[in-house]
Formats: structure tokens, C-alpha cells, sequence
């Protein structure tokens, strides 16, 4: 019989980038059935850099949790419990329960997922930064067979997908990563055409090669470091999916500054991305996703925290950016 | 019989801001006819702050004009002798033939314009900036009823104009102007709702509950000074048209810099505007124009600088805002 049922917690208030000190795990209640719930054990807890924003009230005006409260972010598990006619024992579903081994969530608040779909997916591919990367790559950038796409924190979950569905529509891909290690993944396991890295001393006038005569379009992760000097190079009439600002979410100082100039003159196109905006549309990527899930052409690398414990550490290293790959926590190893 | 030919060209070459002292009146010999060319006699010249950055070599990369060479810019006039066999004595044109009372242009690069309508609508509202606003409000904002559409240099010719066509379109129009007679311009003459001074001290928050809860779409010709703050009271899925930054263009130090954070989770979209690309449009505009010029509820104020002579220190006022209305020159009052 299990003895505890850990939790990750804020320990304190985040003063800057959140770092593993800001953490604490802390034993739980175990979950209660309860008619409209259903309790769940976890199988993956997914660990995503706008939860770091999230946990300092910076993110979309949501307020942050207090220290004790449950975390924000999804997890995959299996129903232990229903206290739901649509929701049975041993389905997969997805929700928001904080980063503990079992929770409760309001059975409104699941979503049911198809199980011959891996679980760890589901957080991935066909989840959050899946279906980001679909919507700023698909619906705003609208790639097609001749555009050469460019896109940074190119290993990461959303902009390695990004650039796997722009090959898939026949762009041209350029990613941007950090370290040779990540190039490597985003040259060898997502098949861009090329990878930059931007710690090189000169990575700009690399970018400027592999993308020839300069992108046409152009997914945002990171922030005015690169968008900067990709601007100077986007081909006239190119577009830019402006998806997460990273580099800014945690800096003090002034905020993200864009010169703007060449934006009139290339008759640039910017799109604003919120994901949630394409909850409803899931479905769709998922049917898209899938057979290229299946001939092994979509893939994302996992970098899976094992155990409640490896949360605090994991998820500053994400911050960092030494991950490598979709950053994933099992929150009770089996 | 005439005894001069006068042509205003530049003196020396632009240190900044063109100012008056930059520009000379030269006497020219008369045009002579030659086939394939029209000799015009210009009725309006027409001014626009491009030209000013044209002159310094900063504009869609051509070349500044050397001192002494043909100015940039349209000019109206009525054709004097003609080399081609589609353009006769007594025809109205539009070109490009340097700020000159009489002038000769090759007759490929004049166009023909409908001599029924007014001879100064056509470097107006007909014109490049009528052109401009058409191309922002109707293609790239799309703007439609229900729209809240704000625009700054509101009494200019594009922004008056593109204000115009928002309420033809069933938009609520905010204009923002400098100075007290240029308000009265938009709230009178061009119909907007509502006309913020930018000089008066709370503009912004004036701005702010004009456009209540707050701007669908935003037609930008100015600069950061008046997107910043635009931009943070955007409305979700709000567009933002980005034409002209006329304050940047003769500033010193660093380029305009936009802080960029809002765009995303306002899900805005930017679109930058070269009139440019609309050229081979320009009918369509003339045919969606036509009926209100004739009801009287699309119009532009001018401001007519009389004589080749008052041209350099009518350029200067347009480029310092002191103008009133489409700034022109009746090269050779009659």
C-alpha cells in the first residue's frame, strides 16, 4: 500500500526566474471519489516555460498560485475513479490536477484521449506545444510547398513541431537552438534542413546562409535577440508568428524592444499566438498528426524527470534551457 | 510669351529634416517634344513627408537626388505637346517630372487621369495617399461595421482619408492630430466621432475613453510615440496597419522601437503597408471613391503653396506638421 502521496508545492513566491529552491515536495491527502470528479494517478506532468510566467502572475493575467497551492501545467494519467457516466476506470485523460502522483479534477475539466496514442504525446506532439505549433505554422503563417520557415528554440517541444509540420507541408527549415547538442536533435532526429546555433560567435551570418535569400516566414519563441536580426533578413511579404518572448519572461530590465522600420518597408505580417484560441480545433491536428506520428516522421525527444522529487530541478533546468527536449516529469515512477 | 521655367531642385544635400535653405528655384530650359514623350505644364506638385526621407537616400532604398537633379514626387498637369498617339494636347495626367512648371516625362511613365473629377483629387484623395488609405482600411485592416478604427496624423491626407473610408464602412473613427485647428479638421470636415490633440497633456488617457473599449484596428503613420500607447489598449485580434513613422525618420539616434510584449496575447495582427503594391488597383479605389467625392462626404482640405518660390518653405511646414491639409504646389499660378 502506498504511504504518501507527494505533491509539488511553491515553497515561496518566485522573486525572478523560478529555481529549484522555490519548490518543496510535501505529502498529500490521498484523492476522494466524489460524484462530477474523478481522481487520477499521473503519469506525466508536462513542464512548459510559460508555467514559470504562470507562477509570477505574468502570464495572461492569471494571478499566481499562493505557496501550497496546486501548480498549473497538464498531466497525462489514468482514471483510478469516476464519479462521471462518460469517464471509466483506466482512461487516459488530460488535465490540470497540480504536479501530484493523484489528484482530483472536476470531471468538466478532463479531456478524454485516445490511449493507442502514446501518453507522453499527448503532453507533446498532441498537446499544448503540438497544437501551437500547428496553429502558428498552419492557420497564421499558413506554410506552404516553397517557404522557407525559420523558427527558434527550434528543440524545444513547440518549435521542433513547428518545423517538423513545415517540412511535412514542404518548406524549407531553418531552426535555431542553443548548443551542439540541441542543433543535433533539430538537424538529425527533426530533420530540419539546417540548424544555427546561437551561442557561436557569428550565428547571425550562418542564419543569414541557410536561409539564402531570407525566410518568408518565421515562428517566434524567444525573443528581440533573434527576431531582430531574422527581421533584417525576412523576405518582402514574409510572415511572423510572434509565439513566446522567453528571453524576456524572466529579465529585469526594460521590456522587449522591436525596431520596427523594416516591418513598413518588407510589407511584414505579424501574428499574435495564443494557443488557446485552438483548443476547439485539436481534433484536427490530431487527425493531421497522427499518420505521421505513425510513420515515425513526427517526433518529439523527451527529457523525463523521474519521480516528485526531480520537479524543482528539472523544471529550472528548462528555464535554462538545458533541457533536451520535451521537458516531462513521471511524477510516480511504476 | 514666358521667359523662365522654373524648377525647384535641391541646393545641397539634406544634413537632416529637409529645410527650406536645402532647396533652390533654377530656371530651366522650355521642354522639348520628342516622340515617345509628352511635354505637361504641372498644375499641382504634389508634397508628401516620403519625399523627405527620398531625399536623403531613405526611402525603399533609392538613391537620394544629387543637388540639381529632378525632385521626386507626382505631380497633375495638363499635357502640351504629345509624341505618343494615346495622349493629346489638353489631356490631365499624373507623373513624376520634377517639381518644374513645364515638364517633359516619357509617355509610359505618365498616367491618364479622368479630367472630370478635380485636377487636385488626384494627387489627394485619387493619389498616392487616397491609395494608401484605401489599401490599409479596406485590405489590410478590413475594416467593417462594429469596427473601432483610430488613426494618427488624422488631418494628413491618409489618415484623413483612411478615417473616411472606416466610417463609410460603418466604422466608429478616433482621429488623433496635433493641434487644435488640425482637430477641428477631423471632427468637422472629415466626419471622425472623436479627434484627440497629442499635444495636450493626457491625450492618451483622452484617447483611451474615446475609443472605450479600445481600438479594433489602428492605422499607424507616426511612429512609437503614439503605437506604444495604442498598442496597450488594443483590443484582442485588434490589427494594426503600420504605414509611415514619420517622427523616426528624421530623428537622431536609435530606430523606432516598439515593446512588443503586448502583441502576443493580444493576438494582435501587424501589417505593414507599401502603397506601392496597390498601383494596378488604383481603379477600384477611383470607383468606391467617385459616389462620395460627388455626395460631398469624402473630401480633403488643402493646403496650396502658390508659385515654384513657395515650394521649399512648404515642404519644410508639412515636414514640421504645420500644415493644413493635402499639402500642394500651383507650380505656375495662372
Amino acid at each position: 500500500m502506498r504511504a504518501v502521496n507527494r505533491e509539488v508545492v511553491l515553497r515561496r513566491p518566485c522573486a525572478g526566474r523560478p529555481v529549484a529552491e522555490d519548490f518543496e515536495v510535501v505529502d498529500r491527502p490521498e484523492p476522494e471519489a466524489a460524484t462530477g470528479f474523478v481522481t487520477v494517478r499521473s503519469l506525466y506532468q508536462a513542464l512548459d516555460p510559460y508555467i514559470g510566467t504562470r507562477l509570477r502572475g505574468r502570464h495572461m493575467g492569471e494571478p499566481a498560485p499562493a505557496p501550497g497551492e496546486n501548480l498549473p501545467g497538464y498531466a497525462v494519467g489514468e482514471v483510478l475513479a469516476s464519479g462521471d457516466p462518460d469517464l471509466a476506470p483506466g482512461d487516459l485523460v488530460v488535465g490540470e490536477m497540480g504536479w501530484v502522483e493523484r489528484g482530483r479534477m472536476a470531471a468538466t475539466a478532463v479531456r478524454k484521449v485516445d490511449p493507442t496514442l502514446s501518453a507522453a504525446d499527448h503532453l507533446g506532439l498532441l498537446g499544448l506545444p503540438g497544437l501551437t505549433a500547428w496553429a502558428g505554422v498552419t492557420q497564421l503563417a499558413k506554410i506552404t510547398a516553397g517557404d522557407v520557415f525559420s523558427v527558434d528554440a527550434a528543440a524545444g517541444a513547440v518549435g521542433g513541431t513547428a518545423g517538423q509540420i513545415a517540412r511535412h507541408l514542404g518548406a524549407r527549415t531553418v531552426g535555431i537552438a542553443g548548443g551542439a547538442e540541441k542543433c543535433a536533435l533539430v538537424r538529425d532526429l527533426y530533420g530540419f534542413d539546417a540548424a544555427i546555433d546561437y551561442r557561436l560567435e557569428g550565428w547571425v551570418e550562418a542564419y543569414g546562409a541557410a536561409v539564402g535569400k531570407g525566410p518568408t516566414a518565421h515562428f517566434e519563441n524567444v525573443g528581440v535577440s533573434v527576431l531582430a536580426p531574422v527581421l533584417q533578413r525576412l523576405q518582402s511579404y514574409g510572415r511572423i508568428v510572434l509565439c513566446g518572448l522567453a528571453e524576456h519572461y524572466h529579465a529585469d530590465g526594460p521590456p522587449a524592444q522591436l525596431p520596427i522600420g523594416p516591418l513598413v518597408g518588407k510589407r511584414a505580417q505579424v501574428f499574435g499566438l495564443v494557443v488557446y484560441d485552438f483548443f476547439p480545433r485539436l481534433t484536427e491536428w490530431v487527425a493531421m498528426a497522427r499518420p505521421w506520428i505513425e510513420a515515425g516522421t513526427l517526433t518529439l525527444a523527451h527529457d523525463i524527470g523521474e519521480g516528485a522529487e526531480s520537479a524543482p530541478g528539472h523544471f529550472e533546468r528548462l528555464l535554462k534551457g538545458e533541457n533536451q527536449g520535451r521537458a516531462l516529469v513521471q511524477m510516480s515512477p511504476s
